[in-house]
């Protein structure tokens, strides 16, 4: 048998394997817990992932009233044309981190809606450059709409700016 | 055998596994390729898809001169916390429509950033609902800045608007 | 006398003087009528002006369902420090035609806000080069939220694009 | 003579006068001066106030690297058909604001243009509600382009948030 027919190795293959949780199962045990008790539960890990997070490797690191703080740390696997992280990596985690800080402030059987999502690309994320994080804190919190804005930067490295972001959502109450 | 040691099935499990190809292989093949060549060897198959358009199950499905079409069918394992497809899809498919649409009006050894993208939500995307096609088109192409607008529609009912965009991008010539 | 004691003349000068109309008129006017009566009443003259159409020189040129054409004549006066016209006077043209695309589908008793306004500048206007129009169209109207877009150009080159824009408003019914 | 014969009042009429300066003046003072500079002869009355900026009442208040804040007294003659100031003036405000925050970075000789602004409403400003303050601030500061935020906001209660903004720019070095 000739090496040729060995089965290439998974590094040769650049594969990827994510596993994701049934999202009627978060639904159903964010049922009767405020927006913040929410978040806190995916932390500790009482509640699941969204699948989404799980697809990109995002997590929730972080959140309190009116605030919250996801990472990603940026891999080949995430690559545009261009040669660098698509710019939906981190649209995806700033849209996370600004929605779940205005989820913050919600209170059991009020929900959001996102209107609107800008972000302003500052430097490109390159996979090995180390963990990146997206930090959405709310401006306005009305009865019927809300803003937010985000900063998405090197963990290590604070100053180091990927990108800044601001977003609308329409509040149901 | 006890039930416990035979494997769970993929159904199951919530299992999604992809593969990509090193996105150097895609510099190399473009070198020396203008934009529209770029993403047509790219439909054609001559040229690999980028990473994480194979990480989101994205196709480019049409490009002409100022003009791109992206598609994705729309599954479970995109869901976010509120039940229906993330904001990052419907983000990063008409970053990538827009994006592609400015590329294919630059020549080979030419370049492009995106500066700013905002994305207006119009309705949420669900799995089973049918595949959606992101379509972003030039508004101005100018020397050194371009913009682009965009529409994400349902395929086969392109009234059913789940978003438009627009977005601005850096020109190196 | 000497001729240093006669007043200046108006081109010396550089003054513009405008009157304006109570706007308890306009909102009396309206009472009663749908956003598309609304508008009409103000290009027959029937109903006054808002007054900062007044204070800008703006007037409204055409109006249909879900549509809006407004129209400026750039001059000296507004320009801003860079020796063009102020990115202030294309976004109000802007706001003013997408917001009243948007007044235009709704009835008597519903009302608006816009939530958010982004411009993308893409040339500047200057002093004498021709009237300005800006038109503005409804892309999507819901029952709580609508977006429009809208473009800016030179009236006797349509294809002459000063600026595009988009907004989100609130609904009221 | 007939009570007809006689003037009407300025209060009756709604009439606003208002003078500006031939842009040139300030574009030749201007010339050599780094952009905190310029700003600051136009605080201290040294080069004259732009155009646009003497037609809506604006004044810059303060100035340093990477910031700058405008102030307005909204007053009736800027009111759009809702019966409040019309949304152009707070995007002028911020517009100004931001733009200069982004100046006040620039050497003698480089320059700057806007290449988009966007603004997000959250309370209406109405006339004698007292006088207004736009504080923009650079975000990034890049060679070839530059990010700036912005908060509108009641000068004697600034937690009274009227609207914040972003925007991006392209620098000429």
């Amino acid at each position: 048998m000739s090496t040729t027919e060995q089965p290439v190795s998974v590094e040769q293959a650049r594969v990827r394997t994510f596993a994701w949780t049934d999202p009627a199962e978060l639904a159903a045990g964010a049922a009767g817990l405020s927006g913040l008790e929410t978040m806190q539960a995916i932390i500790e890990g009482t509640l699941p992932s969204p699948p989404f997070a799980s697809a990109l490797g995002i997590e929730v690191v972080e959140v309190g009233f009116g605030r919250a703080v996801f990472a990603v740390d940026p891999a080949e696997w995430m690559y545009n044309p261009l040669g660098s992280v698509h710019g939906g990596v981190a649209a995806t985690l700033l849209d996370s981190a600004m929605g779940c800080a205005v989820h913050t402030t919600l209170d059991a059987g009020e929900g959001y809606t996102t209107t609107d999502l800008q972000v302003r690309y500052l430097r490109a994320m390159r996979a090995g450059g180390g963990r990146a994080l997206a930090e959405g804190r709310v401006v306005h919190g009305g009865r019927r709409t809300a803003t937010a804005e985000g900063r998405l930067y090197l963990e290590q490295e604070p100053d180091h700016l990927f990108a800044h972001a601001s977003t609308g959502c329409a509040i149901f109450r």
